[in-house]
């Protein structure tokens, strides 16, 4: 999960919502992303969708059903349902998203037995960490609109 | 959505289950995608995810506020989700999805009040021409794996 703030923090510096994820296969990272909808022009580009994305390249393969993916954020609903689609083992997020987040916030698909997977979940893992860089960001960009408004 | 099922009868002919989308902006199709999971080895790459990225792309920006996707089928978790972030304006769908349905057959996100985005739905359009496609690929499918096991 630290490496997955590493990726949050460089979305950040971006100019990104600070959301970085990383997928994990055999105790080593296979992929690494973060959020890149802006630069990208591209509302799918969240780092867990963009992160199973490289793993299925790196594998050649679309299920990644001996992998773990990092998320510091509670994945909204389309990267939860991505989360099914590869077939991924195991997720472990970070801070809740409570307006969107699809693991009880918003919805709670994640906890809804699925009829062909079965995901196994880790919940608030260095949560504190990625809630203050997401503070962060939305302060800085109040106070930036503030600025540009005097 | 004739557009759409011609987009599903090229998965069809690919050897990808046979789903098709279409991107509709002031009467004009702008943008047009089959699932094609299987040769891009990539789980994300369903019809309807894949056409709001074609159509992000072509207009430079990722709200597309004024859209309307067609899909022929009900869209998954993922799709589901993904029609909230790009914020599509309206969904048109063809045929249930029973099992893994985000719109009522599996959960319910599409009719879940979203906290950013409200999107408008029709079901059930053309949804037998879509039925009729779906079932016959997936009886040539199984027909194929009784060829391979004699």
């Amino acid at each position: 999960m630290e490496e997955a703030l590493i990726e949050a923090k460089r979305a950040f510096s971006e100019g990104e919502v600070p959301v970085g994820a990383v997928v994990v296969f055999q105790n080593e990272i296979v992929a690494r992303a973060h959020n890149c909808v802006e630069s990208a022009r591209d509302a799918s580009m969240h780092a867990e969708l963009l992160c199973l994305k490289k793993a299925a390249e790196r594998f050649g393969k679309w299920r990644l059903t001996e992998m773990t993916l990092y998320s510091t954020l509670e994945p909204c609903s389309m990267c939860a349902g991505a989360l099914f689609a590869f077939r991924i083992k195991r997720l472990v997020w970070g801070a809740a998203d409570l307006r969107q987040g699809a693991d009880g916030s918003w919805v709670s698909i994640l906890s809804t037995p699925h009829p062909i997977h079965a995901l196994e979940i880790t919940r608030g893992v260095l949560a504190e960490q990625s809630s203050y860089l997401l503070r962060s960001f939305f302060q800085k960009r109040r106070l930036e609109n503030v600025g540009a408004n005097i």
